[in-house]
């Protein structure tokens, strides 16, 4: 419940981080995996006025907690493959008071068609692994790996999951990496889910971008629209104003 | 003849325009098509440090003209399906004093392994027509429109003459329209030329893109290397510093 004593919602190990947006706190392990500035700028960039929304691959929530704010999507359904995760996630959730809004499910986002009915959801969000290679992993298992490279999921599998899941016209919203943009061009407009809004993500104006983030609609006709750069910090290495206005840093 | 009198060089309703680089000049009809910022920039975006160069759509030659300041091309050639404006081009060549180093052959891309030896070029380069849609063409015919509108070729006829006119390991250089990266990109990927390095043109940091620079390699590995933004002008409206610099703006 909302207002109780949020250390009673932590494990051993876990902390518990203030949102600094509308008081939400959500529940990490720093041995296992911290959300970054990919998953944040991903919230800033999805547009849900309403409906239902899926985020794919949820990991301990961070999206659908700060969607919950930033979107007005009726329900949030956080679909997680590691169960120390999607237990975090669940419990963080229930920290916020947040039960009747957000819903989370242990399962494999490849299996999505047998937890919920085909075309259900108006959006998807997913803040995949980025990482193909699976060379020189250490240790696949970790969740850190898991959440990092392509070990139990690759983008094809994203994008099958978001064309099943979405209703025709719905949103899929992503964050990825700038080096494979043509890939993940072409598996989504293969998957039936066409590339409509770009935008793409500068450490500072002299530097090659850290990430992009795509939003493509299933069944939508050709024609992208690429969004003003997004320059994290400005000339004197601080967060750009629009990075604190638009996305709370 | 480089030095004589240029103007000797121009026909009716032609002018003679100084490129601000080493001295070059071009013969334009203001009537027909004058280059744009688009050729400029991507006379600017391009790498050959050696070896045959061929620019598909020359126009009137505002590329090989460039590039032969620009970079080290030991030839360069330009195909125009036009034949005023590879008249216009060839003559540019000759009152620069350039007839050794740029050949403009007028012909049609579409057939350009008619005129060229399969796989004999190092560097393609093209500048071709951004828009898909014919509708509301009052005259195909006219010059500034086959320039502009797919009206002779479209981007698979650009792909297919680079991908046979270009060795094993060759590059790709575009210019073309951000609305249809991702066209372009799976067009690219499907004719074997793999994007490897892609340039955004922002006219600002507060706007959308205007335009995209793209290389591709024949036979080239996924993985894609995204560089600054290039912003056009700065703050106060002024062509920015790198565009002056490396852009001769």
């Amino acid at each position: 419940m909302a207002g109780t004593d949020p250390a009673a919602w932590a494990k051993e190990g876990e902390r518990i981080d203030d949102l600094q947006l509308s008081g939400l706190k959500i529940l990490q392990d720093p041995k296992r995996f911290c959300f970054g500035m990919d998953a944040v700028l991903l919230s800033g960039f999805v547009r849900c006025e309403k409906g239902q929304l899926l985020d794919l691959g949820t990991g301990t929530g961070i999206l659908p907690l700060l969607l919950s704010v930033k979107t007005g999507a009726e329900h949030l359904t956080g679909l997680e493959i590691q169960k120390e995760s999607a237990d975090m996630a669940e419990r963080s959730v229930r920290m916020n008071g947040l039960e009747d809004r957000i819903t989370i499910r242990t399962g494999d986002l490849k299996e999505a068609g047998v937890y919920f009915p085909p075309a259900s959801f108006d959006v998807v969000t997913c803040n995949p692994p980025y990482i193909a290679d699976l060379h020189g992993l250490k240790n696949p298992s970790d969740a850190k790996a898991i959440a990092r490279h392509e070990v139990c999921c690759t983008l094809q599998d994203v994008a099958d999951a978001a064309a099943k899941m979405l209703k025709v016209g719905g949103k899929l919203f992503l964050v990825y990496l700038p080096e494979r943009l043509p890939e993940l061009m072409i598996r989504l407009h293969e998957t039936g889910l066409e590339p409509k809004r770009l935008r793409i993500v500068y450490p500072t104006k002299e530097q090659k971008p850290s990430m992009i983030l795509l939003e493509a609609a299933r069944g939508g006709k050709p024609g992208l629209i690429t969004e003003p750069p997004l320059i994290v910090c400005d000339a004197s290495g601080v967060y750009s104003e629009e990075l604190r206005r638009d996305f709370g840093y």
